[in-house]
């Protein structure tokens, strides 16, 4: 075989846009697979559709729909009274790779790439060489509709049928439409059901209606209505920031000398803690302009960030689920006879980039999974951003931690009992493992962080099983009494002639008193009636809300 | 909480490079992990090497060192013997995300993305603020060494220190040298020898040394001069074809009508399919230009191709392993007790994408992996064209096919009995499931063809160790007989005056007629002592090969 040169060889040398990357590999972006695909586009559509409307404080309102339109194909549509589009942007936004308001900011939100949206348009027009519809209302007074594809070569928009629309009621939101083909709706654990009910469940906040390929309607009704607080945004904490991101910050400050800089750049830097720095860092020169500093000043005020004491990072700037609504979700799901909810403190990872834990372990009711007629395994429910996640198990940290806790210690058989055992990730930045957002890195110190919240919760579930027991024996006694109470109250009415219900409700007061945790565990499960809410109806939908 | 106007919100919209893109989220090429992100950067400089040699027909010699040079950094060289890389391309191939010559052929290469070296660029950069050093050698004359960094807003190369370097002997090569931190050397299953060696025994005419961060040197010694066909270009294969894909390669196509350019872009499509499909897409025009074929057209095509019957695409494009080699490797690595190994036929999966499936099991030996001091658990050895996958693997096809398999139905206990099952994945295209090419997305049509070549090989081992079984009993016997021969033949020779070594020798061969599967074995064994080998040496490299 005779040798080939380079010159020869590199005569293939090309450059390729990012969308053509992408139309290569779409299974990158979660389009593997016919029931994930179409589960991606809602997942992508509705993630955006609630940080629109939680960035503008309003309270979600999504409905969606899927409409079969052939064999392994669907119309999608996902509506929202969000903020709508400005017209300027509307094409870059659905139609361009890497193209967005949430990349550049440290902010938590679901979003975070500048892909999904532009994501879906390619892959409808890949499979169906259809563009996407959208109509946009405004309250800038642009509203409008049109139809967007994308221009692979160039990873641009291609914009046609635009056309102004009335907005008389002032009403705002975006209405996206769009068929994909090579996709096919289930009704199972990885279905798009599933993955609005669990979205529902970490967004109390959201009402979320839903149109099934059948036309059975669901409406999945808000529990709170209370608009969540907008997430702040937030600067980045000096503790585990890398030499590179600060001489990136370093390169676009205005700010006259270092101390300014990292004062305006970073959170918890005080005066006070730049004398500190100071006294570590001394062969920086903290009056030098900020795109000055060099590589081994950055070196040695990462090495001197690591020895000083900081404020933990604000965790104002985190919004986790909060253990209540969690409590809230779990048991409207899985109705467990035992649970426990851990919110953790907020942590930092590689990059300064705080981020809260929260985790659940239910057992009993619909907890785990059947495996026969008797058996169960555990269960993982996995959230990140309030944002559920269905696939990639196996590769994701949530996994990951879960399997590698020693469960006998707690005295739960994760394989064989009816466990489930659910974990959120919130945070500004979550390091995703892959472009579809499936599942999250497997990072040491997210890794150790989830192990830590979800032992804790097995201790306290452990503890708590314990106390069930002991409540059982009691439980018991307390019955046997109780059923002698009324015949007792009887009789003594009878003898003393006192009031029979009186003398009944003294000595119930009584009894109870005796078992304060059985007493206590009747109120319990009397406040814990509020439950999360779906409503089936197979008529056309109302206005009403 | 006021509401925000969509203006005031899309203030924030920005569009960033792919570069900016992969700074942030570096887990997706791979950098997750201090033991990961170091072999993921000597894999992607290996395959490269691997590539460019066998592109250029010349038997790879690649040489990797790992030195250390601070807490968890290492300095990364990886030379080899290949083409070299044109001074006018060399800022591209190590600096610029999605850039190379192998994106757009349909060819079996190890690389396929453009992403990888550039990849290591920007994390050596981002971990140490170095450029990479590279030096080249080409036929061409060119000789030269420089440095090279990214812009990454821009996602271009920065080229620095560029010299000519004199080549008198005429070699040609690339050496890269580059520095990373936030890396870890480990001797384990996921470290850098490991992945090397499973290298060796996937490519068995590479001779790859390799020098450990304790001055250990190894060489994995070519066990083949014979430099492996280059695979050939392909075309795509009519059967699977995407609507979309006859619509890119219409677009290009400079042939004068539709019947020429389907016979001239995809591969088996001959005048008389050509006939045959005219008869079955009855709507679509066959004289008028590519370029004018419509999104119905295209549809009607796929339809129609469906329904011919075609010649399996030419295998002669796709370079398995071989089944002797992987026998060789599997011997060599696990030395079982038994194996098996298949190469199945070649299949298509989406888009008209030949691929082949090669899968082994080896049962015993080193086989499997130890979970206590005596008991086993089944392993997996991963591979796509060659290239071993150690990471991801839950996420995986090939797990997710081996794992479905009713292990049982093939009397083999995969939790607890010490087996290997070894998959192959060869194609012009795999499906990775990440930009890091850990793992190879779950489509049905893969993890079915897995699944497949796996059970073949289950249902000829649970044969095979049946047929062992029979054999060792034969053996028992054949040994029993054979302790009398020498005795015996001293005694005859004593009785009749006969030589006792003819005697003997007769006898033997009397004995061995009659049990033919013990001698089977025995010459098996003979053969089977040709072995992979591993040559350790703690002295300083010498220049013999």
């Amino acid at each position: 075989m005779a040798e080939k040169k380079a010159n020869e060889i590199f005569k293939e040398f090309k450059e390729h846009s990012i969308a053509e990357f992408f139309k290569k590999n779409k299974q990158m972006l979660g389009y593997a697979g016919l029931v994930r695909s179409l589960v991606t586009v809602v997942h992508e559509y509705v993630t955006n559709s609630l940080d629109a409307c939680e960035e503008a404080g309003i309270l979600p309102e999504i409905s969606v729909s899927i409409t079969p339109s052939g064999e392994n194909r669907y119309i999608v549509g996902v509506g929202d009274n969000g903020p709508g589009i400005p017209k300027k942007f509307i094409g870059k936004a659905l139609a361009t790779i890497l193209a967005g308001t949430k990349f550049h900011r440290y902010i938590q939100q679901r979003g975070q790439q500048g892909i999904g949206a532009a994501g879906c348009t390619l892959f409808s027009q890949m499979t169906t060489g259809k563009p996407v519809n959208v109509s946009s209302f405004t309250k800038d007074g642009e509203s409008y509709s049109c139809s967007i594809s994308i221009d692979t070569m160039e990873n641009k928009p291609i914009i046609t049928d635009l056309k102004s629309l009335d907005n008389g009621e002032g009403k705002t939101g975006t209405i996206i439409t769009a068929e994909f083909a090579e996709v096919k709706y289930e009704n199972s654990d990885h279905g798009v059901y599933e993955y609005l009910k669990r979205t529902a469940l970490a967004n109390p906040h959201a009402q979320i209606k839903f149109r099934d390929p059948e036309g059975k309607e669901f409406t999945f009704v808000r529990s709170s209505d209370v608009i969540p607080e907008m997430p702040k945004q937030t600067l980045p904490h000096p503790l585990g920031l890398s030499i590179m991101d600060i001489l990136d910050f370093a390169k676009k400050s205005d700010e006259k000398n270092i101390s300014a800089f990292l004062m305006a750049s970073f959170s918890r830097v005080s005066s006070g803690k730049v004398k500190e720095l100071k006294e570590l860092a001394k062969g920086v020169d903290f009056e030098k302009k900020p795109r000055e500093l060099s590589w081994s000043d950055a070196e040695e005020l990462v090495k001197a960030f690591k020895q000083i004491k900081w404020l933990s990072p604000d965790s104002s700037v985190i919004r986790p689920i909060g253990a209540d609504r969690i409590k809230l979700a779990v048991r409207s799901i899985l109705n467990p006879e035992y649970m426990h909810v851990i919110e953790r403190k907020p942590q930092v990872f590689k990059g300064g980039i705080p981020f809260v834990v929260e985790a659940a372990i239910a057992y009993g009711g619909s907890s785990g999974k059947k495996v026969g007629t008797e058996e169960y395994t555990g269960s993982i429910l996995r959230f990140a951003n309030r944002v559920p996640l269905l696939f990639d198990t196996g590769s994701c940290a949530i996994t990951q931690a879960v399997r590698n806790i020693q469960w006998k210690r707690y005295g739960i058989d994760i394989d064989n009992q009816p466990v489930s055992v659910l974990v959120n990730i919130s945070s500004v930045y979550v390091p995703y493992s892959g472009v579809g957002k499936e599942a999250i890195a497997q990072e040491d110190e997210i890794i150790e962080e989830i192990k830590l919240a979800v032992q804790e919760a097995a201790r306290n579930i452990q503890h708590y099983m314990h106390g069930i027991k002991q409540v059982n024996v009691e439980k018991n006694k307390y019955k046997t009494i109780m059923r002698y109470v009324s015949q007792l109250s009887k009789d003594l009415s009878g003898l003393t002639g006192m009031d029979k219900v009186t003398i009944e409700k003294k000595l119930e007061e009584l009894v109870s008193e005796h078992y304060p945790k059985v007493n206590e565990e009747n109120k319990q499960e009397e406040q814990n009636e509020e439950k999360f809410e779906i409503i089936e109806s197979s008529s056309d939908s109302t206005d009403e809300e």
